[in-house]
């Protein structure tokens, strides 16, 4: 019998329905972020999923994701039982998705705990993780509290929503959920020493989160309730899914719910929001250079590669993003990677449908 | 009966045996600058034979190669007679080269007025060739003298040997063939007027050029001509061709030769000599940038894409040369281009003969 982790009753979601372009060439409307080895040798997906080898057995583990990505999920992850990709009709944010695999997993483990987890998010330390994991799931079944993850901010970004915590030990008190703050308000989080990053990762008994939302956001769970038992008809599912607000879960649930606790965690994080933030954690050469792929580089600093099949060589330049994939080539300044979103804009606008 | 020309005798020569790596990755072992559509979109083969075009009937038109080339240069060139394409069993320079194509023609045409031209050079304003051409054949067939093309230096270029001239009018006599300068003399010959660039272009009669190799040069044209009188046998070619000299025809002939004109040039002109070079001649676009193939550029200046087939997309960069082959790209500042040759060398050292 395999080792099922630390806590008997753990069970993985992973949300996989991301979308976007900021990686743009590697990413495409069919080959969104999870499904990339843009840090590492493996995919987002394939990652967050093998962090939980030896923790929690396959048919523990759920990954949630959306119509058109379901049968690459699948051939990405043949360790899964084929029934555990839960398939959403369309993404309507995190609270209808968590919702769904609420319904879809109490008929299996109605005792299950509950880690949520992100398919395009990159954990550097594996064992932090796992322990920072068993603290959580501990309190949740223990205490019957809600628990989500804080990460320490480095700097005081805008992008993300803060949580705000009190008390002393390794699981805090959230005081409250923050949105996000403008500079001097998330360098006022930053030096306060009791925010942290809102990542997103979330852990509860499957029975808590179901009274939190009953309580909170029955008009998530009801109507797939009512389609649950109805039969579960996955032809039927669409027109339940259509009947649920478009709701994100922070808000649907955890800024309301009474009491929810934050372990702050201590392994290395990143959401990958762009091409910088795939080079930051990986190693760089004695002149800072990251490479993916063969790469032969002279006079060439600060610099990041995602190479495909073909050498690149590099001369006498510096700062620079470039990447490599079959069909298109991105060069780009390393200040200026939010201008993919431009490059793929208009490529939107002269139809060019084949590199999107 | 076709154009062939406004001199009767004209018979064209083109040297196409160069080889180098300047334009790694685009230029390989087997496929050397001559072959490669870096100016334009025509290979500079093709553009220096189509600029003979209703000027040179086809089979007055030879072009020499070495073995290895000689397969491709027939396939790229279906216009010319197969036999046109005179095969080098090796390269020697330019003077055993020039004595092969001329024990060659002397069988066809024995009056005819031999022009040398390259076959990896770039020639901006093909009328303004054809009337310098003209002028020069006209000057070699009724003066009887060697003529060479001088290019107006645009700067004190250190690279090529000058040509300094005396006298006034459309063809000037040659004071002296000057070697190389340094950067102090290239100075004095750009202020002097007096001083061309020796571009490596040559008219002049079969006769005098056989005159001119028996007097300054036997040892180039004696094997030669043993070889063609005992039946200029292909398979004894290689035994004739070891026992010539490695000699430049600069050297052997034109720097010796008692009378030698020059035809002041005013057509632009280029030897193509690197990435830089390849890209002085080419229209940009407002922001200095030179694309071929299909780019899509964001805030990027004064840089080079030389494409395939794939969209190369750049955004915040400026002084870069991205050259885009099937099995490597190149990224290199404007100004180290040089380097090429490094990355060349290492891909040797490395045993990379895939790339080379």
């Amino acid at each position: 019998m395999p080792d099922t982790g630390s806590h008997p009753s753990l069970v993985a979601v992973v949300m996989a329905g991301g979308r976007g372009t900021r990686f743009w060439p590697r990413s495409r409307n069919a080959r969104p972020k999870q499904f990339l080895a843009i840090v590492g040798t493996e995919t987002l997906l394939h990652q967050t999923v093998r962090r939980l080898d030896g923790h929690v057995s396959p048919d523990r583990i759920f990954v949630v994701t959306t119509e058109d990505l379901a049968a690459e999920t699948r051939r990405m992850l043949p360790e899964l039982p084929a029934e555990n990709v839960l398939v959403e009709p369309e993404g309507r944010n995190t609270a209808p998705c968590l919702a769904l695999a609420l319904v879809e997993i109490e008929k299996k483990f109605p005792d299950g705990v509950m880690a949520v987890l992100s398919a395009d998010h990159w954990i550097g330390d594996r064992e932090l993780f796992l322990e920072d994991l068993d603290l959580a799931v501990k309190h949740a079944a223990e205490q019957r509290e809600l628990v989500t993850f804080g990460i320490k901010p480095t700097y005081p970004e805008t992008g993300y929503g803060y949580i705000e915590s009190e008390g002393q030990g390794p699981v805090l008190k959230v005081k409250a959920f923050r949105e996000k703050p403008p500079v001097e308000v998330a360098m006022q989080y930053l030096e306060s020493g009791r925010h942290y990053w809102n990542a997103g990762m979330f852990v509860w008994t499957l029975a808590d989160f179901r009274e939190g939302l009953q309580l909170h956001a029955p008009e998530v769970l009801a109507p797939l309730d009512a389609w649950s038992a109805a039969g579960a008809d996955p032809l039927t599912l669409p027109a339940a899914y259509r009947q649920l607000p478009r709701l994100a879960i922070d808000v649907a649930l955890m800024e309301k719910a009474a009491t929810v606790a934050v372990v702050p965690t201590r392994f290395r994080w990143s959401d990958v929001g762009s091409w910088p933030a795939a080079i930051e954690f990986q190693e760089a050469d004695a002149d800072g250079n990251v490479s993916q792929g063969e790469t032969l580089l002279i006079d060439t600093r600060n610099s990041a590669f995602f190479g495909g099949g073909r050498l690149i060589a590099a001369s006498g330049v510096e700062d620079l993003i470039v990447v490599d994939a079959d069909d298109a080539l991105l060069i780009c300044h390393r200040d200026k990677a939010q201008t993919v979103k431009q490059i793929v804009e208009r490529l939107k606008a002269e139809g060019r449908e084949d590199l999107l």
